[in-house]
């Protein structure tokens, strides 16, 4: 199993289902392409039928990309892990909100992509940003509100892999969140595979 | 069971898990709620955590929402049917292109909005779009080629019912297809569930 990825500090898709094998220690080979470099998209189209990261090479030429298709063909082969919760309820409740960071979230996402060493003092975040965080705050306090914590679903699962570039995005940017959120995001970045990555993210914008 | 629903004549999103419960058919309580209207949005946070459709009533009180989210979950609770293809193979690559059907083509969904009964002729479609149209009908091609068709993944999946309102919005706008593509749409707005979902907008558009 292979996972191509981009830059660790710059690529928030490709920090989903890198931290989701490492969290539930399942062994693959990385790939990284450095993205947004004139040899970037011939590297990534020579590797993959779609230029996007990140992929994960299933067999012999054949590969499953966009995160949401790659987690959850990850959750259905390794059932012997929760990647997703195993209550119905709750698993149905990360599905939705799990596809809505997928697809939603867009000002936010352009106002602070993310840059995991940065740290803006003072950043000025657009109106429609400052709507999204209202919106992932809400719901998340759901969740840990429904659920009981300390993670979204109770354990951690696919859906906190999801949402852990929001968490280093509002450290980076400084954004003032309620009490709930904070707590949250704090334990994210505790988690042994988010301090990887990070420490891999640092280690790579030192070169 | 009960799906939450928007109008048949413009909600692309209502209209994925609507015919996927159709064709297998799995059933289901449908309540219908007219959008953009004063009382829209009153009317659905009435029903629904989130104000958007489709969601899905999974147990009291428990819903699920995000079409893809929804599918998925459908798909987990009927394992009878073969919803997702059964080879893995090809499970992988229907749930990338089913991921990036809802995350993607804004373009197209921007210049051509789903409206069933429409039939523009001339309508002019931005680079954008078409350059969307370019993106589909490769992964089209691609998946019609590499697994036999007649539909993306061999027999009818998840996969067709996201690109369906693709398909109404290429004969509403008429848009300029290969033969390949025009033979498929052909394929996929025969379907009894398409079908069927045609003529109840028809039905609304006249009220
Ligand atoms: N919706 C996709 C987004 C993937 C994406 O945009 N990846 C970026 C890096 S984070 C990329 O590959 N950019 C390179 C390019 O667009 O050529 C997913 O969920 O995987
Ligand atoms: N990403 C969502 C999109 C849902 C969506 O935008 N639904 C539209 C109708 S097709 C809606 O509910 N609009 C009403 C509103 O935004 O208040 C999905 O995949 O279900």
């Amino acid at each position: 199993m292979k996972l191509v990825i981009g830059d660790k500090n710059f690529s928030s898709w490709s920090m989903r289902p890198w931290i989701l094998l490492k969290h539930f220690g399942i062994a693959f080979d990385e790939v990284l392409i450095p993205l947004y470099r004139p040899e970037s998209k011939a590297k990534l189209l020579k590797l993959l039928p779609t230029s996007k990261v990140p992929c994960l090479t299933i067999d012999a030429g054949d590969v499953v990309w966009e995160s949401l298709a790659v987690v959850e063909t990850l959750a259905e082969a390794h059932t012997e892990q929760a990647m997703w919760p195993r209550d119905a309820i709750a698993r149905a409740h990360a599905r939705s909100v799990s596809a809505e960071m997928h697809v939603g979230f867009a000002a936010l996402r352009e106002n602070m992509p993310m840059d995991i060493c940065k740290r803006a003092t003072g950043h000025e975040a657009t109106p429609e940003a400052l709507a999204n965080i209202a919106c992932i705050e809400a719901l998340w306090g759901d969740c840990l509100a429904k659920f009981d914590g300390p993670f979204l679903f109770g354990k951690s699962s696919i859906a906190d892999a999801m949402f852990a570039p929001v968490v280093t995005r509002f450290i980076s940017y400084g954004a003032s969140l309620n009490d709930t959120s904070r707590a949250y995001c704090e334990r994210v970045i505790e988690l042994p595979a988010v301090v990887a990555w990070i420490a891999d993210a640092r280690e790579e914008t030192k070169q």
